[in-house]
């Protein structure tokens, strides 16, 4: 039996990526949601007693006795015991991963400007260049796969860890606006629609956890339209 | 047989990833070189002729016509097809993908305010508070590695992947002279002394050009005591 640790589900991007793979994967894990404490390092001496670099998520292996600490070391190791969490075309799996660590290293402005919190929506002022062509490669990228391989997931007929790595932008999309294609955001719309997106979904709304430096950063270039979270 | 396209050995810490790993495992390639012209901007034009998110490493793998784009991605690509690209124990190998995964996201201070550049020594004007909080975190993965798996390597006898992630660092050890401990600088020193990393340093050395983004980067906060640099 696995133990996934997270942080919080209106904020943790990053927590989200295996969260949603295992859920959609049917691999069975205990939760514990850790919250974030006033700011990152806080919680990183928190955070220290189960994962070795002080960071979520951090899968716990508890038959082996074996902390994985990153969200894309998790999902390789889930991959050497599941089937299905890379597609089975060498092809599509050679471009899924390729993907995948694009978003993993990079995409560096819109997660700086568009900082994730799935219970609020935020008018824009306006997209700086950076963040723009953040936004620009973003949808390039999952036209290229939908077309490639066919759709209606980035890498083909099912849901794979390349979608689990690009679910909390369809949050970010919603929250932001961000302006993307209709293919586009057809994929973001689907993937928003999945039973463990809208279970993970409806928990943000009902945490009770407000995080300043998280709520700041949402606003640092906006103006807060709506907020429905419900405590 | 493999196309693989880098940037600048002086500079490009991500190309030097696949490449050093390539070389070790003996696996052969094509070696293109294409150097940063003018900033980052004007090579991403350049970059996205071959490699579809505008950066590098780029691997082609001409039998499959498929590019890799990513130094993670392309390490798993090659892990499919090559022994020992990850070590062959299960545990060793997730610790491995863990702090590969860790470099690949992580360790901003280090990347920021020590950038790649082999061929000069640069005296630190002290170091940040971040800086210090990466430098720690990386001897304390280095050490726990090599105590953990008996070394000489990260993940145990034999150089892996995780190495290749942690090669570009050595160089930035031995340019701004990072305190680390005796375990962790007699790692270093292993890594400098491979074949493979003599022969991109020396090659390093002989490259003309100068970028003066990267250059200015490299003592933002330091002065220079010596550019070995030889044209």
């Amino acid at each position: 039996m696995f133990d996934l640790y997270i942080a919080n589900k209106n904020y943790s991007s990053w927590s989200l990526r295996p969260w949603v793979l295992m859920k959609v994967m049917e691999i069975p894990f205990n939760e514990h949601l850790m919250p974030f404490e006033g700011g990152f390092g806080a919680s990183h001496d928190v955070y220290t007693r189960f994962s070795p670099s002080g960071l979520v998520p951090c899968l716990v292996d508890r038959e082996s006795d074996l902390a994985v600490w990153d969200s894309l070391a998790i999902v390789e190791y889930l991959a050497e015991q599941h089937a299905n969490v890379w597609p089975s075309d060498k092809t599509a799996r050679a471009w899924a991963r390729s993907a995948t660590a694009e978003m993993h290293s990079g995409f560096g402005a819109l997660r700086d400007e568009c900082s994730m919190n799935c219970g609020v929506r935020v008018a824009l002022n306006g997209l700086s260049a950076n963040l723009k062509a953040d936004v620009n490669r973003l949808d390039a990228l999952w036209q290229q796969g939908i077309e490639r391989f066919g759709g209606p997931f980035l890498a083909g007929e099912h849901f794979s860890a390349v979608d689990a790595f690009y679910v909390p932008v369809a949050f970010r999309v919603q929250t932001f606006k961000l302006p993307v294609s209709e293919k586009s955001q057809a994929y973001v719309e689907r993937l928003l629609a999945l039973p463990a997106m809208q279970a993970w979904y409806q928990a943000a709304l009902e945490e009770t956890w407000r995080e300043p430096m998280h709520e700041a950063e949402t606003l640092k270039n906006g103006t807060l339209e709506v907020d429905y979270r419900t405590s």
